[in-house]
């Protein structure tokens, strides 16, 4: 009997023979997540239903030196819930209990397997909602969003996951069970929820999650602006953040990104638009009212060409509607596509833009963008035909180049998806040695052994303990045994 | 030669002679920071003017082991600055320059030593300021509010240091300078960002720090409501976050609280009142009408017989030093006090009033309470003269009890003061064991030696890679030889 057989009989007396999955047919369901790029079968798929049951999965995994990865419900676009060939994947998709739902301290208590759009539900026949809007928010789950600090259309002015979330507990690396914050502000000691949401399941896996409510907002206004080009959109969003308004959300979408949703979903917006610009206020209607004037009028000091405002509930969903399928859309338009996450300065988006463009020409390739304007969160899709030969390679290279022109103007490699298995070998680019090796400290501190989702965020399988010396990047292949790269 | 004259020389060698101390008198200067109960005069006081002179004098201090401590302007209310007997006292004071103010981005960047008021002031012609405001703002520094993770009477809506903090440069306890976070929002890898402010000098010490400017304001209102008793206000204070509007600031004195500003500075507040609430609001001039007119009426509805509505910055400012003053003008109606900082949740704030009454009757001294009554952030400030036997001892119970209460009811041991040397006993009473050992990893993890401003925060002076076990407080004599309890 090999290590992996004996550990999954030991999971299987512990949990239940029907939480603990290991054929091979079965176990291909978990091979990848919303990054299909990369796939690896896991040895062993355990399904715990308390968190109890997580404790006793990871301590046994951490008894049999066997490395394990968490995941929610595999919508993560950066591989951050790419299994390990010789390890456990550790779902939490059984655990969807809400566990609490507190109007008057502002917060909810959920499982982590709870989805990010049924805490709303809870909350809102007090007057409630949970802010952080990921795209996926009907099927991703709170534990995911905890672990790769996830963001949505609103974080503008709602900020992303971690500014959500104020109590956990977790399982670390060794088994133990572990509260860190609670429900009040700012409690003393180390404030190790903030290392602990973002790190990608490196840490250990969350258990339980207390959320931060926010009050469904008095009055949302919503605005579809046209233009004639990115450029004209660029320079309404810098126009409106400079007179002081943040909106609750500034999406921009650019002719193809425009094209893909209306052959998908037919939304219906501004024939001719190069670029459209989607304004969402919220807040006191007083407030709402004033500041909707101004941006209405700045959006067409910049070039709009056609404003339209939402006179309903209805007419709002038909704005979002284009937006909110874009991605998908884009299948429309092109067999195949990869989606880029970056960030860059919002004074550089024109500059960024045409850049992108150059590049996508250079290659032969087409670059459909849509992205948080506000943020200076871009979201590039690049297009390509798997069946052309070369295609894919070549998309591949815009897509780096991409990543590249964020670095080079000063932004970040992901802005909202996550470094996970796919962007730790650009790491390097953005933290210097001595930074890199002090993250390692924090996670050898709570992971000596390095059983806690490997591979992920660090650009080398460094042992802890090891001299610092230079951070390389290394291979897939070294990073993920047993990868397959699609 | 001792181990300490070898290391006074040595950083002499390095930082010249005029900025390092060792003489016994003008030691005595930095004995005891704004806590001055605690006092211990350190063996060597350094005096850096740069991040590599901080790296310098840390990494001396680790080669010879040899604690350190990190002071700011000494202001600090939880002796978080207390010195070691056997330690370097690093004052970052003469680090005051402002390196860099960018509004486009919404960033300062700043030495250290720069005081928090000054920040404002850089800022203020561009139209931003810095929004967290701890009473001490013309005096306390940068550096020190990123330790203890300051507060002020504006948290309510804006938060404490770390949601305004987005990069610093640190040198860690082994002397390395390590950058974490930076101009952009979430940045990819750990948020060691975040276990850094608040970490009170154990993780190291902030040697440059980004913050976040706050655009001012386009409109402030604020009005004094006057109330035959704290019950009355309280209330007014839940109906008000109750119809979710979130004021900037929400103040409270008591009967006492009131007498001794009167006495101080004539502050001319409405005579008979029981307490009195200040309530600002701030933002968009149409969000702030709307809702000024509704935070109005609700006090009236909760008993408010006289409300008094600032006509201009001078009678808002009027309002304003009664409430600034009140620590410091308590020294009108009693020789000596203890201010005291705690937490709870703002339902509780009637119940908890009555019984730091009956507590304080009990122990035959007086109580003022002056708060942050919008985050249930209670200053008790426990009167007493030292002149009189037992009396300060009585003080001392009285203080200790109402922490005790502030957990009894789900709160919290501080709000904005920090741990520092004088709460670490209450540690265990917030955190169980498991909890308190996670947080060790991470001092562990960055300190094995344990020479950052040792003693501090956590309970015990356990030693690194001890076996975890059961965590009780040791006496102050044990965490700091040579303390002297005033």
């Amino acid at each position: 009997m090999t290590d992996l057989d004996a550990l999954a009989r030991r999971l299987r007396e512990s949990l239940g023979s029907g939480q603990v999955i290991t054929d091979r047919q079965e176990l291909r369901t978990y091979e990848c997540d919303g990054l299909a790029h990369y796939r690896v079968v896991p040895a062993i798929v355990a399904l715990p239903h308390t968190a109890e049951q997580v404790a006793t999965v990871v301590r046994a995994c951490a008894d049999a030196k066997v490395p394990f990865v968490a995941r929610g419900s595999g919508t993560g676009l950066s591989g951050g819930a790419l299994p390990h060939a010789d390890g456990v994947l550790i779902v939490t998709a059984q655990m969807r209990r809400i566990l609490d739902v507190v109007p008057e301290d502002e917060r909810a208590v959920v499982e982590p397997g709870v989805i990010n759009l049924q805490v709303t539900r809870a909350a809102s026949p007090h007057g409630y909602y949970y802010a952080p809007d990921p795209s996926s928010q009907q099927i991703c789950s709170i534990g995911g969003n905890v672990a790769e600090n996830s963001g949505g259309a609103h974080c503008l002015k709602y900020g992303f996951t971690t500014n959500h979330v104020t109590g956990l507990q977790f399982v670390a690396p060794d088994g133990e069970l572990v509260r860190v914050g609670g429900r009040a502000e700012d409690p003393p000691g180390y404030d190790l929820l903030g290392a602990f949401v973002g790190s990608e399941g490196t840490l250990g896996i969350a258990t339980e999650v207390t959320v931060r409510l926010t009050r469904l907002p008095e009055s949302v206004r919503t605005l579809l602006a046209a233009f004639h080009g990115v450029d004209a959109a660029g320079a309404a969003t810098s126009a409106i953040i400079a007179a002081g308004v943040v909106p609750a959300a500034v999406e921009m979408m650019d002719a193809l990104a425009i094209e893909a949703a209306e052959a998908a979903v037919a939304c219906g917006y501004p024939p001719g638009a190069g670029a459209v610009l989607i304004v969402e206020l919220d807040g006191p209607a007083a407030e709402v009212e004033a500041q909707f004037e101004e941006v209405t009028a700045l959006c067409e000091e910049s070039g709009a060409f056609e404003i339209r405002i939402a006179a309903d509930d209805a007419e709002r969903a038909l704005f979002w509607k284009g937006r909110k399928s874009a991605f998908a859309a884009v299948g429309r338009i092109s067999p195949d596509y990869i989606v880029q996450d970056g960030v860059i300065p919002r004074t550089a988006l024109p500059s960024v833009l045409r850049k992108i463009d150059e590049v996508a020409a250079e290659n032969g390739v087409r670059v459909a963008n849509v992205f948080h304007a506000g943020d200076g969160n871009l979201h590039p899709l690049v297009l390509f035909d798997d069946g052309v030969p070369g295609e894919a390679e070549r998309a591949e290279t815009t897509s780096g180049a991409i990543i590249d022109l964020c670095i080079e103007y000063g932004g970040s490699i992901t802005g909202e998806h996550g470094v996970g298995a796919d962007k730790a070998k650009y790491m390097p680019r953005m933290f210097g040695d001595d930074d890199l090796d002090t993250m390692q400290l924090l996670r050898c501190a709570f992971d000596p052994d390095g059983l806690a989702n490997p591979g992920k965020i660090f650009p080398t399988p460094r042992l802890c303990g090891e001299r610092p010396g230079r951070h390389r990047a290394a291979e897939d292949e070294d990073r993920f045994p047993g990868v397959e790269v699609f």
